[in-house]
């Protein structure tokens, strides 16, 4: 949920550096995060069509083996674009699916079906013209002096299928994402959900008319009602003010036919550590969706960031310095993304100390490293073409407005 | 899934019997299960329509309560029907919603979703005249002398809500169904999937995926490879015999398209303790299931016993005594059903021993208890009305031979 996906996206840059004749890349998404919904618009990347029929001549007969981590937005399209008859193509992901990410917070509230934003891996490698491999694996090292990849099965239930194993490769495709960043906040692991995965929105679902069922029950005491019909939502991004949204449209519009009696002590609330909601957006959708909040009843807190969380109250630090505790029944936490601790090894081996992401040139090579591309969020292009993005944020920025 | 679905149901006499005007039950319900699928009618049982106007005279302006244990079948087909201008009902169930069981088997393999299939309570009572109250917890103990019931919420996440309560009644309905049947086979509860509830199904589902994803891996060796394939079904009755169809059509048509290289080595077996599967069934059903199975390359081994389950091996008893062990990838346990060990308590309380479900008369009522009725899984009526069944069970069967 990057903000990467403003841009005309340079991850088919990867597969057509290989043949040398970069085009403009198809892929292009825009995703209009207001209160009342979200509209997307996507326009799928197409596969490359250059298909040569020769293999690259430095390798003789034998094909050189491509290895891509991660089947995300970033490794998929990479893998929609490579042509997989000319190189011996490899997947490890852990997940065996593409998820369409922007849907999320709508599967959190059963708008939209799990299984409608999945496309399982297997089933778009085997459209392309040669074989492709998937294996279902965490990549848990990389070693870029011996062109290897260490892997671990990422099911615990069966002892044997644990066993690490390596792989080799000719070039290295790292597209891992990166994970939920907690910014290291005490209990945030342990009581919070993510809204990341396709598992974190249903167990948000579940979570969410647990809530509504404990508050139902005759046993509860009016303040214990209240806690656990109290929604919290951490961080003013387009996922945490999309989720809440649509949290509170679940609630108005469907939940209080089931659940009529409680209907009115339910409480959401939004805590924002900056100035505002939104803030990568232009100040006229920050405040139309401040406004619409208001109107809906969504209490926004600004400048409030979380020092702690435990099993039933959130405790946050205001401007003033006041120290403050509520008690919740539900916290999502959306706070933005951080490094994978597989890429920040990934990254002190290399050198690249006291960076968030990956750094490439404009290549999508890994600086410092041979045969080795990243890219998606995982990585970051350090070069020349920031002032091209910067230029293309303004443009869509500009559109996005003219769409409200 | 008991054999009770063929039968015109009894159920809403329950409810009828309070108004002291029996009338022919209107639900109806076959089910059919053969290797190639399944063909469900279901005819809805309709509302109650003989609301009278005044409560009952016995009561003053004091409505009497009806406490109604379970949301499935049997529940929940007694309070459409119940008049619930005239009683104050309340609802204790640990599954707030109702699921069309029948259908279970084809979400297993994703062929229905899980949430096409069941209805939430709360829907269902608000559709009522009178309020009807709902509350998800377990009924942990019936006090029938002190005309109570103990419940405990069932959601484990939280503490206070974990605290027992007590609910008290004029009229209790227990329709809380069995559970899955082990025989206390060892090894049956900690490592085999059942198929009685939504979420077995959502982990079947899951758990064929996770096998074929490990027999993919590059580290398992052929023999570890064909364990992880091997899906082994214990159970010929109707529950077991649909799945092992349902899984066998699933990686025929679907899984051979993502895992080609492997789809030789999946294997299917399927073990019944007696001497036929469907056994229920004339015999014709049998011998069209068997045939079907033997075509299809389904291993059907009858008159084998499982004594014994193990993380990776499921052991057998031959009818010739002998002992053997098979490696397996999963198991599904389908042997029919037990009673809940609240309702055993309920019965040895009442002196209802060396009985596999309540004892009721023919209106339901539980013998030796006043005001407490039970239906569904979780009883059996003793007396004069069994002729009327074995009737009705030989004329279905025909019906079914027919519909062939």
């Amino acid at each position: 949920m990057s903000s990467k996906r403003f841009f005309f996206s340079f991850y088919e840059r990867a597969s057509q550096s290989f043949h040398d004749c970069p085009s403009l890349a198809k892929l292009l998404i825009f995703t209009v995060t207001v209160s009342s919904g979200s509209l997307v618009a996507y326009s799928d990347s197409k596969a490359y069509s250059g298909i040569s029929d020769a293999v690259p001549s430095d390798t003789g007969n034998k094909k050189k083996k491509v290895l891509v981590l991660g089947t995300g937005w970033a490794g998929t399209s990479f893998l929609k674009n490579v042509d997989s008859s000319l190189y011996d193509v490899q997947v490890i992901s852990p997940r065996n699916y593409f998820s369409f990410t922007p849907l999320l917070p709508s599967v959190t509230c059963g708008t939209v079906e799990a299984r409608s934003i999945v496309e399982p891996i297997r089933n778009i490698i085997r459209k392309k013209s040669g074989e492709i491999k998937y294996w279902e694996a965490e990549c848990i090292k990389i070693d870029a002096k011996n062109k290897k990849v260490h892997c671990r099965s990422n099911q615990d239930a069966n002892s044997e299928a644990r066993e690490e194993f390596l792989v080799d490769y000719d070039y290295l495709v790292i597209a891992m994402g990166a994970r939920a960043n907690t910014f290291n906040t005490p209990g945030v692991e342990e009581h919070c959900h993510f809204l990341k995965e396709v598992e974190d929105a249903q167990n948000i679902r579940r979570s969410v008319i647990d809530c509504f069922e404990r508050a139902s029950l005759p046993t509860l005491t009016e303040e214990e009602r209240m806690r656990n019909l109290h929604f919290v939502v951490v961080g003013g991004g387009p996922t945490g003010v999309e989720f809440a949204a649509e949290l509170h449209d679940f609630i108005r519009e469907d939940l209080v036919k089931l659940y009529p009696i409680i209907q009115d002590q339910v409480k959401i609330t939004l805590l924002e550590a900056g100035d505002c909601i939104l803030n990568m957006f232009d100040k006229r959708i920050t405040a139309f969706a401040e406004d619409k909040f208001q109107r809906d009843g969504i209490d926004l807190k600004l400048g409030s960031m979380v020092v702690k969380v435990t099993e039933n109250t959130i405790s946050t630090k205001e401007r003033s310095g006041d120290i403050s505790s509520v008690p919740y029944g539900m916290v999502v936490w959306s706070t933005g993304i951080g490094t994978r601790p597989v890429v920040m090894d990934f990254m002190r081996e290399i050198g690249q100390t006291n960076r968030r992401v990956l750094a490439t040139d404009e290549w999508l090579r890994v600086d410092g490293c041979d045969n080795i591309y990243a890219l998606g969020d995982c990585a970051t292009i350090n070069q020349r073409k920031v002032m091209v993005r910067a230029i293309f944020f303004l443009l869509c920025d500009r559109l996005l407005v003219g769409l409200l």
